[in-house]
C-alpha cells in the first residue's frame, strides 16, 4: 500500500512535468489538455489538492530496517557463517558500496540493466555494486594479488522486482568466500561446497541440494546442438530461467527471442532434464557426441568427475546434484558452477512455502581478474556466496513459532534505588560498574519508583539488581538482588563488582 | 594521479558531450570549431587518440579498499566500541544504505549539497544516507517507538572534499550511539558523554578532550547579541568554522556574507572566546545581559550545570570543557552539543599531525523524529557518534611503527603431506578437523613439497602442523609438529582432534 502511494507520488511528479514541458515547448492546446487531464486523475487518485506534498514515511521500495530482534537472529546466521569462512583459513576484505561505473559494465551480461546508478552531480560516474565479485576482481588486479583466500559480507543492489515476503530485496546481504590463485583441478572448488555444506548444515533449516555443472560442459552441450558460438552466453541466460519456467517457455524464448532453430532447442531440452552423480557423469563420458567435443565438454565432465572424488572424501557427495538444467545468469563464470536450495518448506501448513529457493551460488571465474589487469594476466577464482536474507526469512519464522524470547541486550544488572534522592549514589555506582566492564542499566527518572525498576528487569531480561538504600549507604552495602528467585543479600561495596562477576560468570 | 586521470576522463566525455550537442543543434562554425579545440587539448592531456577508452583501475574518489591487515585493526576498533555500547545497554538496528530523498530533504541545513542522489532511473527518487541520526528519526517515527537506546555501525557518504591521509573521506564509518524518550533532564546527556570518554580512553590514542556547549545558550547569545531570529541557523553555521578558520574569516563570513552588523558579529566574537568549566557556567548565570534570555540561556545554563555535576560524578569532568565556540553544523540540534577532539599528535615527529581533529560528535535533537511523524509527536532524543576514520589512521601508523606482526587469519593446524601421493590423505583429514571445529588449512597442491607447507605455517602464523606420511598411516598415527619449536609428537589418529584442542586452548 505505502509502495503504491510511492509510486503515484512519482508518477504523478513526472506527469506534471509532463505538462510544464508541454507547455514550454508550445505544444498543441489539444495535446496540452490530454496531458493535463492525465495529471488530474493522477491527483484524485492520491487524493491531494493542487497536487499538495504528502510525505511518504517508509524505506525505499526493496529495502527494509532491522529491528533489535531482527538483528539478533542476523549476528546469530553470521557467527556461523563467519566461524565456517574463518575456519578455513579465510581474510577479510572490504570495498566501497559504490565503484566507477566503467567497472560494473559488460560484467553481468542480461543482468547489468537491475544495477543501480548513482546521478551524474560532476566528477566521476558510479554505481552501487551489483555483487562482491567484481569488486574482488578489481581488487586483486589493482593491488596486483595472486593468491588469496578472503571472505568478505556486505550488501548489494539490484534494481530487481522484490518479493520481499519470500526474502527477495533490492538492498540484501551477500556473505562470498572466494579462493584466488594457481592451484591443481578443483582442490579449492571443492572446498566452496564444503563450506557450503557446512554452513547449511550449521544454520539447521532444513534438507538441502547443492546443484553443480559446468559452463564447459553447458558450451561443449551447446556446441553439439547446434547453438552457434556467439549465442552460447544468452542461450545460457535462457536456460537459466528453467527453475523459475516451464521447458516450453524456455524453448519459445530460446527460438522466439533468440532465433534459435527448434531442434537446437529440442537436443538442449533432452540434455537439461538428466541429473544425478558420478554414474551420470561416467554415461555423458561415453556420450558418442558430447566427447566429440574434447576441448569444453570432456575437460568440464574429466573435472566434474575429479570434483565428485573430493566431495566423497570430504563425506558430503550425497547432497550434491550434478545437474545440466543449471546454468547461473552471470556472465563471468568459466568452469564449475553451484546452487544450494532448501528443499523442503520449514512451514508445510502455510499455503505458500517461505524460503523455498536457492540460498547460496557460486563458481569459477578464471577470466574475471584478467579483465581488469592492464597486461591481461588471468588470476583463476573460484567461490561462493551466501544470501541470506531467505536464511533469515525462514529463522525468523522459527522464532516467532516457537515463542522464544530473544534478549536483544547484553545487561547484566541494573543500578535501582529503595528511595527517593538517590540520583546521585545511582551515578556514582552505576560509573563504577561501567569502568570495571560489567554491563549496567539505570532508569533515565531521578527518582524512580522501585516497582518500575524491577519492572524494568523483568521485561529486559536483566537478571540482576543492585538495590542503593539509604540503610544500605549507611550500611556501607548494596543489596544485591537475583530478578528470577527474588532473592536478596546484602554485600559489601568493595565485594560488588566481584560477586556480580561471579554471578554472571564474567571472566 | 590517478583521481587526475578520472577527473580528466571525465573532463574529456562532458566536452565531447558539448560538441555532440552544438552539432546537432546546428551551432555556429566558430563556436564548434572553439569546442572541438578543447576537446582536442583535453585528448592530449590524458595522451588518449581519438577518444580512445582508458580504463582507470581504482575506487571511487574519497574511498578506499580495507586489506586484511586494515580489517584486522578495524575489528580491534570495532571490538571496543561495541563493547562500550552493550555495556550500557544498547540495542543495535540496521537501516537501508538509501533513503527516500525526501526523507533527507530540509534536515541538514548549508551541508545537504553535500548528499550523494542516485540516478532516476524510474520509480522513487533515492539518496544515499549523509548520517545514522536521520534514518534513525525516520525508524522511531515510522515504527512509533518512543523509547530506544540503540547502537547502530554504518558507512554514511557525504560528496566532501576528501583529505585521506588525514582520514577524511567520502565514504566513511559512523558508530553511533543515540537514547530515546522523556526523561529527566540530562541524565541521558551525561551518559553519551560518559561513553565517549570510555571509547577515547580505552582505544589507547592518546589524550583528549571533549568541548560541550548547548544550542540554546548559542541562541540565546545571538539573540542578545542583535542577530535576528531568521538568521541564527546560518550564524551557528558560520560560527562552526571557527575550530578551522581565524576570527577574522568567520567575522568577515558574517558580515560580508550574511549581512550581520560588525557591531553583532564583535559582541559574538567576544563570547566565542570564552571555554571552562562550571565556574564559567556560574559567571554566564551572572551575565546582565545572557541572563536576560530567559528562555534560551538562562535554561541551557541550568542544564549545563546539572550536566557538570553529573560529569562530576563520573569522574570524567577534567576532560570536559564548556566551549562557547562549538556550534556543530547540522541545523537538527536543539540542546546540549559535544565535540571530542584529540589533544597530541601520536606521530609527534611528522611533519603533519596525523589524526588531530574530531573523533567524536553529537548532541540532543529533540525536534527531528516529530519532522516525520504526521501528527508532529515529538520523540526527544540524545546521541553520540563516533567518527573512526581518522581512529584509523592513527591505529594504522602506531602498528607500522611498532612493526607488531598482525595476524589475519585464525588457522590453527596445516595439514601437510610428508610424501607424494597423499592428497586423499590430507583431504579426509582436513574434513574431520572442520567437523570438530578446528580451524585448518592445507595447500591446494597435489603433492606439495613439505618444505613449502611448513614455510606456509611460518608465514601466516600457523602455530600447528599434522602431517600425513606412508609410515603413519601404517601406524595409525599423524605427526603434530608445534611450528614455534620444531619440537614433533606422533599422534594417535583418535586422539588428534582432542590433542590439537588442548595445544589451541580451544574449548
Amino acid at each position: 500500500m505505502a509502495d503504491d502511494i510511492a509510486e503515484l507520488d512519482e508518477a504523478l511528479r513526472r506527469q506534471a512535468d509532463t505538462v510544464r514541458r508541454l507547455k514550454q515547448e508550445k505544444a498543441s492546446p489539444e495535446e496540452v489538455a490530454e496531458q493535463v487531464a492525465k495529471l488530474l486523475e493522477l491527483k484524485a487518485q492520491l487524493g491531494t489538492d493542487e497536487g499538495k506534498h504528502k510525505f511518504v514515511l517508509k524505506t525505499p521500495k526493496g529495502t527494509r530496517d532491522y529491528s533489535p530482534k531482527q538483528m539478533a537472529i542476523r549476528e546469530k546466521v553470521f557467527n556461523i557463517i563467519i566461524g565456517t569462512f574463518k575456519r578455513h583459513g579465510a581474510e577479510v576484505i572490504d570495498t566501497p558500496v559504490f565503484e566507477l561505473k566503467e567497472t560494473l559494465t559488460g560484467k553481468y551480461g542480461e543482468d547489468s540493466k537491475l544495477i543501480y546508478d548513482l546521478k551524474d552531480q560532476g566528477g566521476e560516474l558510479l554505481s552501487l555494486r551489483y555483487d562482491l565479485t567484481v569488486p574482488f576482481a578489481r581488487y586483486l588486479a589493482m593491488n596486483k594479488i595472486t593468491n588469496i583466500k578472503r571472505y568478505h559480507i556486505a550488501k548489494v543492489y539490484r534494481r530487481d522486482n522484490p518479493a520481499m515476503t519470500r526474502g527477495r530485496y533490492r538492498e540484501f546481504y551477500q556473505c562470498d568466500f572466494d579462493i584466488a590463485g594457481q592451484f591443481d583441478p578443483m582442490i579449492p572448488d571443492a572446498e566452496c561446497l564444503k563450506i557450503v555444506h557446512e554452513i547449511l548444515s550449521g544454520l539447521q533449516i532444513g534438507d538441502f541440494l547443492i546443484k553443480v555443472n559446468d559452463r564447459r560442459i553447458l558450451d561443449g552441450m551447446f556446441a553439439v546442438c547446434g547453438v552457434p558460438d556467439s549465442k552460447f552466453r544468452t542461450i545460457c541466460s535462457t536456460v537459466d530461467k528453467l527453475d523459475k519456467a516451464t521447458w516450453e517457455d524456455v524453448k519459445n524464448e530460446m527460438v522466439g527471442e533468440k532465433g534459435l532453430l527448434p531442434e537446437a532447442a529440442d537436443r538442449i531440452g533432452e540434455y537439461v532434464q538428466l541429473h544425478g552423480g558420478l554414474g551420470l557423469i561416467e554415461q555423458l563420458l561415453q556420450d558418442p557426441k558430447l566427447s566429440q567435443n574434447k576441448l569444453l565438454a570432456r575437460e568440464g565432465l574429466g573435472d566434474m568427475k575429479l570434483l565428485f572424488e573430493y566431495l566423497t572424501l570430504f563425506g558430503i557427495a550425497d547432497k550434491i546434484s550434478f545437474d545440466l538444467s543449471l546454468a547461473r545468469g552471470l556472465d563471468y563464470y568459466t568452469g564449475v558452477i553451484y546452487e544450494a536450495i532448501l528443499l523442503q518448506p520449514q512451514n508445510a501448513h502455510k499455503e505458500e512455502p517461505v524460503g523455498v529457493g536457492s540460498v547460496a551460488g557460486g563458481g569459477r571465474y578464471d577470466g574475471l581478474v584478467g579483465m581488469f589487469d592492464p597486461k591481461g594476466r588471468k588470476v583463476p577464482c573460484v567461490g561462493v556466496s551466501i544470501g541470506i536474507e531467505r536464511i533469515f526469512s525462514i529463522m525468523e519464522q522459527k522464532v516467532e513459532a516457537s515463542e522464544e524470547k530473544i534478549r536483544t541486550t547484553e545487561t547484566q544488572v541494573l543500578v535501582a534505588a529503595a528511595q527517593k534522592k538517590l540520583l546521585e549514589e545511582r551515578l556514582k555506582l552505576i560509573s563504577e560498574l561501567w569502568d570495571s566492564g560489567i554491563k549496567a542499566e539505570m532508569l533515565y527518572k531521578k527518582n524512580p519508583k522501585l516497582l518500575n525498576q524491577l519492572q524494568y528487569c523483568e521485561d529486559n531480561g536483566i537478571p540482576l539488581v543492585a538495590i542503593v538504600g539509604e540503610q544500605e549507604l549507611k550500611d556501607g552495602v548494596v543489596k544485591l538482588r537475583v530478578v528470577a528467585t527474588r532473592e536478596e543479600v546484602d554485600v559489601r561495596r568493595e565485594n560488588l563488582i566481584e560477586e556480580i562477576k561471579r554471578r554472571t560468570c564474567h571472566p
